[in-house]
């Protein structure tokens, strides 16, 4: 984790605090359970609740883990210095160092979700309302990086709104995924432990009881994970790109926010750099570096080794954390994204109409000419346009062979740029509703 | 794609043959709407459906492609060639290539993903029904590798079962995730397309039509359909790991299948190598590999480069004809593996007792003996079996400040299996339903 | 591999009979260090080579593997064929399948990175050719996509020389990596082999014995080979990259060549698309992804599990297959690479002079102009330019408060573009020595 | 970062302390260059160097810098605060924030290697410590984890040396490829700095100039250095997987060491997880999940982007600290290896003589028995072995139809251990030389 490249609520979800509170609401529930079933005083499961609002000394949890040399026993040591060790007794009866550790891992990754969710709907909300302020903005679209054929900033904001919405399902499901806990003892076989503790301590932190695990939670479900963060990370990288190109020098589309204070944007207008979106396209390499290693963790040996936690030491803050930077950086970037319509026109007519050959070629045969005649027409007038710099559509209305097939006023129809605006409102009904 | 590793359906499924029928299919379709909609003559859109069963000749079409270097105009002459080029020249009005490939790899993908899914229900099937052969057949939990608690074969399946199901689960999704097509035009515009062609044409092709496209269809969709499969790759893996670590010698608690006449095991009994499960441990590898370039496909310029298209070209075929031959191989092993249960006892006592140990030191702690006394007494005891070859339950029964707090029948009672597969039951329940 | 992607050198290096050949010589080679070294009689040594010159019958081999289950068998059952059973009795003795299979390996690795390493040179020289061409050709730097300081096109095409130069190194440190051969038993220990068998042997094919084998050759080898491509496709991703940009059409300095009779070119002279550099950006990441599972074959079990194999069937051709017909392509692209110096020029004008206006805010303070007054100056002169179309230099020497710190002639001079040229001739020598 | 699995030196060697005074170093001795030259006034030159035994006050610069937000500004302006702003004044002339940064991260990342080369030589002294210790120390050599042919420990330890020895050799080539710093300006033209100050820098710092540079250092040479990262990071996993292997319960041929005051160890005494190796099993992944983003930070954009810099603010401190941090582990591993050799004579007589089947085969067959009737006694014997736990070689000298060829000491002879360790020194002498 880069601090520079973190927000407060997702580091928090992953500080010292925030895990040794989980592991006393696991605790303090899982008692709860094994009073109603008997199976500890219920004085005692009652007792252990006197912690919930007393906040937890790290530094000395810490200092009882160098000597204990392991963290759940550290916690449950200084858990007893506060409720009283006659009290505790009975705390984490039945329990393996797992079945709190996983579950901790799981809230943390559900409730990291439920913060990329947030932001992913932010986005969202960026989106929607760029792509209708530009709905009808023209700009020309671009294959392999060349002029293709009009069409509007509106558009390209609302595929990335629908990649985006694409990717909000994907979280959903990714926290589906990892939303369960595991109370089951050392391989599994709830032999110190009653199933009905797992269920009520799942319940009540909002999670299912995994149906079967070993001694820890099956890695399968971290792998698919991290593997939708991965594929949100690299729709991050795709509208970045998409920005980067919009403000490289020669194109001027867009230019990200630009604030007053920013040294050296006016004595050298022209060097606005768009480092938001190229550092979210490393972001992007950063939240996708997670997703191999989260493959690797599934084939652990029998009922489990240990090669899967430093892995997700690292990967559980550092990808949600990177992951939830870049969204809300992202979203700024698009709220307040700066759109040149007018250079867009510009880059439109840059070749002075050649764009729209495609149309006056299809128009020509349409009009009877044969293929290989309109071709050669279009061609002809096409080069003086490429190297002399004349204008196409006056090249075409002085052509006696085009003119014999096309009226003046049918081939200005052909550089009508509502033709590929048509459907512009189909697309966003398909992509907004019909709201 | 390696010959060895595939089988023929998911190979038929990439074949040119089945390539230019989907074209084919996709041609034809947006004629019959075009037709519909006025656009071009019904009898030429009938026309075209003259070629429906008339095989293609993938030589003719290379020889053509040789000539014009465009593989969609090589097979419209060819189609062409079929039809008449007059009857012909209506087709693909108004299209581009894309339009034709890339919902053609999106048809093969989705039928890719049920050939997956056919096959994840075999292994399923294979797996419940191991599980349940074996779902009282003790044998030593592991953590570590090193010998924790006993459980049971059946739990080892079953668990594996709740992962391919879960598998299966992803694979749907995935599945959803590229059953769209696009017929958009040249920057997904529908300039010169009619939206209800490709309306039309994906309901035939049993796709949903892209909600919005540029030329392509977006790439995050691919990127989350091959994260998908590098999931399920990675729980092959871990079954393989398993069944690897069961089949060696020291452990043999388990072996692949030998047919009879397979070489050398009976002059070394002892060398039966899991070769099937060690060429999954790779082919999941190789699966794997599809992810991150799949990832880096998603971030195409503008509306569209052309980058993603030669890694389609491999990991499309590649990764589904190594997954599909990986998941059947996998469920020949399950339905195949020669499971022993009497070593899995053997292995459980190898060290007299011992693995009770835990409990022992419990029931002690539970009749008053202070925690460290309790220790103190199951220590000495563990050592005389560790160093010397004694029988842990023995030496207990010989130990007075033991048995002055465990009577011999409390001893034994510690010692008693069915102690650990009480929940057997609940845990298949929840897995299998209660079928 | 993809045929279209391949070339038939590289492609025959893979072949069945490339690997049956070096099959034979491995054997035929062990044969005469065995007669040698007195193990074999020296006549069945010498039978053996009559096989030298007779092509193996690759469909007869396959016949034998269906029948044996084993490839070595099979080509060794083949031999005795050919030379006669009785004369190739001595053959593989004492040797085992890897020591065949994995010698084999090494050899068609060795001989790839040889192509490999010569497909470099031929890259290098094209660069340094179009270098040299262009070595004053000045060109506007940039950097994030933005408008930085001149630079010339020579300078580009000799920092992708000199990081292709280190690739060229980094392909000869992979080659001596993979160039080395074990002919060493069952687990290293040579119990059935001479040591100088391997040496004898090693030294014929041009590798050097492993110095300790298991079973088979250590994979860490394998994993800096392919990790080797890995970084070579990279840096073809990032020549690649370069010219790509070049050829957007808002930018225009370069164009990949295009062939008189490719398609639709004259018709739509906008329309180039840079196709082949899309397509490198692409196979780059295919060779790429060989990288992390060729890493993750080296932890084998014990003296070797198969589970590497299935990787290498596959990376091992497709890596080297798609490396090397990068690098001929990414040739074929320099060579013929169209650079449009006057575009170049008029990019490097976009902006009226405005690329200059550090240099005259160094200018004025070294004048004595205090830094705030130095940048309003700057700041509003250039603001005229950016958003009324000024010329930078006019405006410059219209401002009095700008003439009384330097001069015309003194801010004429801050506009020569000799100014950044000047050391060019000093990169060119360390580039390419002073040759 | 991982505070738990990271060492002090590597840990300073990111520090802002560390990175400051680097800064410092590149200016103080640029300012020495140019004063040489003449550039810039000796004096002032010389007053910089007041600041080399102050303290840098890493607040305030961080203060400076929530102001100027920018970093290189931030340092310079505190700088000026120690040595005063007048002397200060010519300091970073003509320099840009690239030529600092870039070279500081190579300085750092070439006293990393530094560090983990001396890490690789300890690991490579205790490896072969313990392979001289272990030399004659038999065990069994597994394939596919199947037992196969004896071994001793000390060739394990020694294939191990040799693979490190091979790693050690890619750290120093690792090394070199990043051992390079640049002071070439804003597109890498020297326009405003003479390389001279460059050659000056490079010289004090222990770097070479990179011959040509952009605004930055070209990255393929960051991606192959850590690429040679991530495949020592595999090497760790394989003597990793090794140990975790051997530590198994049923193998147990060596185990970590545990201290004395261990928890649980002995009360349990069977539970001694390999938890050191499973944990650098994980660290390795963490390494090597850098391979890939630093090959994706290959390709920037024309003279540069900063896409590249989030991703090595992770990977340059957390690759280099886990790999630090893993070596050393490895290293104790190593060093404290508890090695069971009397567990390794059971393992290898587990089977009763069956791994010297295949021996006794090629004895018989070599006294003129038919390979069918050899493998037939083979086979006889090897299943009363094998299914009523006789003893293979008192079987064969009760079977007449085997000593009819082999003789009593014959027999014997094919169950010398001594076979298979006669070519021991020499392996040894081509790993470690003659010493």
């Amino acid at each position: 984790m880069i601090p520079r490249y973190s927000r407060p609520d997702m580091v928090a979800n992953w500080s010292p605090e925030t895990k040794f509170r989980i592991w006393f609401e696991i605790e303090a529930h899982a008692g709860d359970a094994m009073a109603e079933l008997g199976t500890i005083p219920k004085e005692n499961a009652d007792a252990v609740w006197q912690a919930k609002d007393v906040p937890f000394d790290i530094a000395r949890i810490d200092e009882i883990e160098r000597v204990t040399k392991h963290d759940v026993i550290a916690f449950l040591t200084h858990l007893s210095e506060i409720v009283g060790g006659d009290a505790a007794r009975f705390v984490h009866q039945g329990m393996t160092s797992s079945d709190v550790l996983d579950t901790c891992f799981n809230v943390q990754l559900t409730r990291a979700a439920d913060i990329l969710i947030a932001d992913m709907d932010a986005l969202l909300a960026a989106l929607k309302t760029r792509a209708f302020e530009h709905k009808e903005t023209i700009r020309i679209g671009r294959s392999h990086g060349i002029h293709a054929e009009p069409t509007t900033m509106g558009l390209t904001f609302a595929r990335f709104y629908a990649e985006m919405a694409r990717n909000r399902d994907r979280l959903d499901t990714a926290r589906a995924e990892i939303a369960t806990g595991a109370l089951s003892g050392a391989v599994g076989t709830f032999a110190n432990i009653d199933p009905r503790v797992e269920e009520h301590v799942c319940k009540q932190l909002g999670l299912k009881p995994e149906p079967i695990s070993t001694q820890v939670i099956p890695r399968d479900r971290h792998a698919a994970f991290f593997a939708a963060l991965g594929v949100v990370a690299s729709s991050i990288e795709n509208l970045a790109t998409e920005i980067r190109h919009m403000q490289r020098t020669e194109v001027l589309e867009a230019e990200e926010f630009f604030s007053q204070g920013q040294k050296g944007s006016s004595a050298m207008p022209h060097k606005r750099n768009p480092v938001l979106t190229e550092n979210l396209t490393g972001l992007a390499r950063l939240v996708r570096m997670a997703v191999i290693p989260a493959m690797e963790n599934v084939a652990l040996w029998h009922e489990r080794d240990i090669s899967h936690s430093s892995v997700e030491r690292n990967i559980g803050p550092d990808a949600t954390i990177t992951l939830d930077f870049a969204l809300a950086r992202l979203t700024q970037v698009v709220e307040k994204l700066v759109v040149y319509p007018e250079h867009m026109l510009e880059n439109l007519h840059k070749f002075r109409g050649l764009v729209h050959s495609q149309r006056v070629l299809l128009a020509l045969t349409q009009k009877g000419v044969s293929r290989e005649d309109a071709y050669r027409l279009v061609q002809r007038n096409a080069m003086k346009v490429w190297e002399q710099g004349a204008d196409f559509m006056e090249e075409l209305k002085a052509d006696p062979e085009v003119t014999a097939a096309l009226s003046g006023p049918e081939i200005e129809e052909k550089f009508d740029l509502g033709y590929h605006t048509k459907h512009v409102d189909t697309i966003f009904a398909r992509v907004f509703g019909d709201s």
